[in-house]
């Protein structure tokens, strides 16, 4: 789907969409709605919007793959928004929440096993 | 929250975190949970977790930031769990969506508005 | 909007209700859809779309007030489709959990106060 | 799990919930909080949690079947909040979406079919 020049998990940061949607915002004048209360429904919203192509079936008919890659960007395109407007550094709260959950949930005590980590034997 | 040598928005691909996740999940025997039906559920309860410290207020108390971090963290990363499944990448999707997003939302029509598009005058 | 020899909350039972349900189900083949977890879903997708007229704003416009309505019963309708796929009686879960939180929401201690009752003072 | 003088989908009026509700609400000074957003927000956060006992199973584990009772009574506690907060009356609603439903699902199109009406042949 990425075309040569174009953004990519592989070579396009996270920093640089920031960007884009902060200008993208800003020329319409729509951080003052960006409440992040309202961020968070927003995301609310975008998140069930995918979760309807999962309804009634295991996966999403052949014929909605577009739509759903639509709904995945909305719902990643709300979540920088929030995270930009709490001056929240995702990656950074990722790698600390992995490690968090590489303690709760050692691979001993984990594999194979889906529980919750205060479930886990 | 970045340390010098940590992951940050700005120095970390979205490529970094899934190879991350990978092997997170397989040393875990965690694939065999993961159906694209169960992570899209998974992402919708963190989400609604993430809502809650929004709920009967305009903003997250101040002695829950960190909290909130970590619900932002385990919203990406079931969001990049998700996308990993469907072989979807998601930065090449998003910049696509900017895209139609400019389109729906020209700036002469959508600025200091916050209809949807198909109800934009 | 109830009219003379319609539904009301006054006079319509939740059993008149749930063998409608049964009904307009059964004709339609439907059951062989209704799983748990598919309804638990619906469910979560009709509860968006209910919320996504708050998004943006304090309440849904004037012009949708019909469009919430129809939501509101959509959500009611997934939820009596799940609590009798699930052979729960709802009048008498809610009893029971108003006990509970009589319990965990004393009056003299959640009077005025917004906090989770693990938060109370 | 109803009573025999307790409350039961059978005996009891979503009325009488209501003015349940209305007293419990009031005694505690929460009208001032329950808003109808908030409210469609405290929505989304139960039914999620009642979601996530779905989540990465078909069914909810016998053990948590009355966790599951009591989730499914905090959506119809928040449902009926916010339909009170709206003055609207849910079972009202509820037939009238029913009988949209049977022009929208007729019986001869929708038999066997999990898709929705804008999509039936």
């Amino acid at each position: 789907m990425s075309t040569e020049n174009g953004w990519s998990d592989a070579h396009t940061s996270l920093m640089t969409l920031r960007e884009r949607l902060a200008d993208f915002n800003r020329q319409r004048d729509w951080p003052k709605f960006h409440t992040p209360k309202d961020l968070a429904i927003a995301l609310s919203v975008e998140v069930a919007e995918l979760l309807e192509f999962f309804l009634w079936r295991a996966e999403p008919d052949e014929k909605d793959a577009a739509a759903v890659q639509e709904e995945l960007a909305d719902v990643m395109i709300c979540l920088v928004n929030l995270t930009q407007r709490l001056d929240v550094d995702l990656l950074a709260a990722v790698e600390e929440k992995i490690a968090t959950n590489a303690l709760r949930y050692p691979v001993d005590k984990a594999k194979g096993r889906a529980e919750k980590y205060n479930r886990l034997p």
